[in-house]
């Protein structure tokens, strides 16, 4: 079945793009963490342009933005679609922004034509989607499906305020975030339109993926522990040096992820954040911290792999005279999309023409903690070299109108799926 | 021939090595960075020692403080002794200090005793011989010799402050710092007592340590070049981990060092400074930079270490999808100690009934900038362990009673060589 095109405004949707993304610190582009001068800059003109497509806007307890366009059957739940508009530092023009003003593009244009669905639609800009300078991340996600808890809300920032100081500062209501904002099955669909920020759909030339899951993650923090000596005085066969065990788990850890990636699950595991002690040129590294993210959709991958890679180093370790020990720091199961959403988003490409196929994301989203609310999917677009969370990030405006028009379809499918 | 012990007063010996060591940072015991409050006090301190020995005391241009007791022939060039009352962070509470007490109750108990060499002998506190807080380190001994250069006294302090300001600001004259304070052949003898700062003298209960040469050491920055990439969303395949790169130098650094040391030369060679970026837990790291640092008694050695690390980690770095490269940061060529010097040394310990065996310095001392004022060597004593530039470096008081005994023996035993 092939249906016209929706009728997107692509000159309009591609504006709101620069502008947005212009909401930056200036000598950081392109950069506006939550909670900022810029965020906050950014969230008054959303707010205009959210009542500009029609929406009915509010903020609610837990910071997130929220436009409704009400359905003919006032007693359904809403179909929401929604991302995020802060950044990483540096961190693109596209990650999370296309989820929202794709999201206000298809309520303007459903609005312009007349049309009115049988659901409440719904638009989201969900509060600092990206790891915020309080730590958690996901903040207005998680406070919607009633996932941020205390410990969360009483982080402090570098300059000491607290995470629920930063809500109230930008007009939440930390006190009524004790309960989730939306309880189980009081949304009756939500779907995500984001960049891929991978290289799958890129080199297989494909305008659209539908996302199967959203990746499990766990960190744990690795220490090993030597002896701090002097550089110049300590002879190789009695030194203790705790970075040349880290090296070999370092490097263990990534011959382990590759020999997994793709035997069936999707696996990926990285050392990315390291710091030793004392650090200096003339000292024997006495002590490694470091955190060792692993990201696959099998919970089992998840639950050994941190345990198989400290077996397999600790003959080598031991004849270094180094100590390792393994720490919980954070973990979010794998989460599968439904079968409803995607069913939706593979019908609405295939209406539209676009070939498309199922994958994984290896990135988390708001769509995870959307998903205790009731049935999540995402729609991906191509970005150029699979690039993200970098100033380099990339999409030309008709990848964006493809995506949007995906948008548009799956949440008329999705109306009348959820109807029958 | 066996010899009465020297009239060493060893409590009064050890009392001052107590009152210098408590001139610490209250917190961050044992620290007395040099040009600090605490450092200023220790001088003052120290002054009144070297007067109450009976030594003529000045401050030179270069911030060294120097006592000199009169020979009987007053062409002679002075015997030297001395080191350096400046500490690293918690550096410990003997390395540097007992070169100068001992030095200042070889003085004392000549004087006490009515004893008059035919050379004029110099107890020496170097300043600064630590890395300072502007980067360079040995300041007063290179002064000396007139290896304090333009640059170096540029260098500036986190604070802003030049070192030549710094020098300026405890008593020094830096503008009188363009010519070596001493010229060649202008010191008759310089002998150095330290601790070892290694566990060689301990493993074998060896009392003293005859230095046959001090190190060289070289420093070059290693820097892995790869791509920062989200740490969810980029394969394995396809990723470009420049700490994986750098995980592999570090590994093979560590080997082909323990493989050299001892066949025949004294090698080693630490990795103990590293940045990576963007050091978060989800980014794939895409630089790392880091200091490998190669000590060796062998020229050749130094010469070829970090050029044949690299050649035996290319195939690997670029399996890997990385580059790397390798850029100069400091060159000291090894400082052999004068055959004058090590055997008034092992005389002196053998008159005195100690075993003692030759051995190299891994460590950098200030008799590498007296080298170029005439014949220099230095005397060994065991420390706890072998650790130094840690609170928990430690000597016993006869063990120090050892060391100041063998440094008297040897001042007598180069004034009557050197007269001959």
């Amino acid at each position: 079945m092939a249906v016209e095109f929706p009728p997107l405004n692509a000159e309009r949707l591609w504006a709101r793009v620069e502008t947005l993304a212009g909401f930056t610190l200036p000598d950081v582009p392109w950069t506006r963490r939550a909670f900022s001068p810029e965020f906050a800059q950014a969230r008054a003109w959303l707010r205009q342009e959210f009542e500009a497509a029609g929406l009915a806007t509010r903020l609610d307890a837990g910071g997130n933005l929220i436009g409704t366009l009400a359905g003919r059957d006032p007693a359904r739940k809403p179909i929401s679609t929604g991302s995020h508009c802060d950044t990483v530092m540096s961190g693109g023009r596209f990650d999370g922004i296309i989820g929202v003003l794709a999201g206000i593009e298809v309520a303007h244009s459903l609005r312009e034509h007349g049309i009115q669905l049988e659901h409440p639609f719904e638009v989201i800009d969900f509060l600092s989607e990206e790891p915020s300078d309080y730590g958690p991340s996901c903040v207005g996600s998680r406070a919607f499906s009633g996932k941020l808890d205390a410990s969360m809300l009483a982080a402090r920032n570098p300059q000491g305020e607290t995470l629920a100081e930063g809500i109230a500062r930008i007009g939440g209501d930390p006190a009524a975030l004790n309960a989730p904002l939306r309880g189980a099955g009081e949304t009756a669909a939500f779907v995500e339109l984001h960049i891929e920020q991978g290289p799958v759909l890129e080199s297989r030339q494909l305008p659209v993926g539908v996302v199967t899951n959203i990746v499990g993650i766990r960190r744990v923090q690795i220490t090993v522990e030597g002896q701090p000596d002097h550089a110049g005085t300590t002879p190789m066969d009695i030194r203790r040096d705790a970075l040349v065990g880290a090296a070999r788990i370092i490097d263990v850890a990534n011959r382990q992820a590759s020999a997994l990636s793709g035997n069936p699950h999707y696996v990926v595991a990285t050392v990315g954040r390291l710091t030793l002690t004392p650090n200096a040129a003339n000292a024997v590294p006495g002590r490694v911290e470091m955190v060792l993210e692993v990201r696959s959709d099998s919970n089992a991958v998840l639950d050994g792999f941190p345990e198989t890679l400290m077996e397999g180093v600790a003959e080598g370790l031991k004849a270094l005279r180094l100590n390792a020990s393994v720490a919980p720091v954070s973990r979010a199961l794998p989460t599968d999309c439904s079968p409803l959403v995607m069913d939706a988003v593979e019908a609405a490409a295939g209406q539209l023409g676009y070939a498309s196929m199922r994958l994984p994301s290896g990135a988390g989203h708001d769509a995870v903690y959307m998903a205790p609310t009731g049935p999540i999917g995402m729609i991906f677009i191509p970005c150029l070299n699979g690039r993200s969370h970098c100033p380099e990030e990339w999409i030309e405006p008709a990848q964006l109108l493809d995506g949007s028009r995906v948008l548009y379809q799956t949440v008329m499918e999705l109306d009348r799926a959820l109807r029958g």
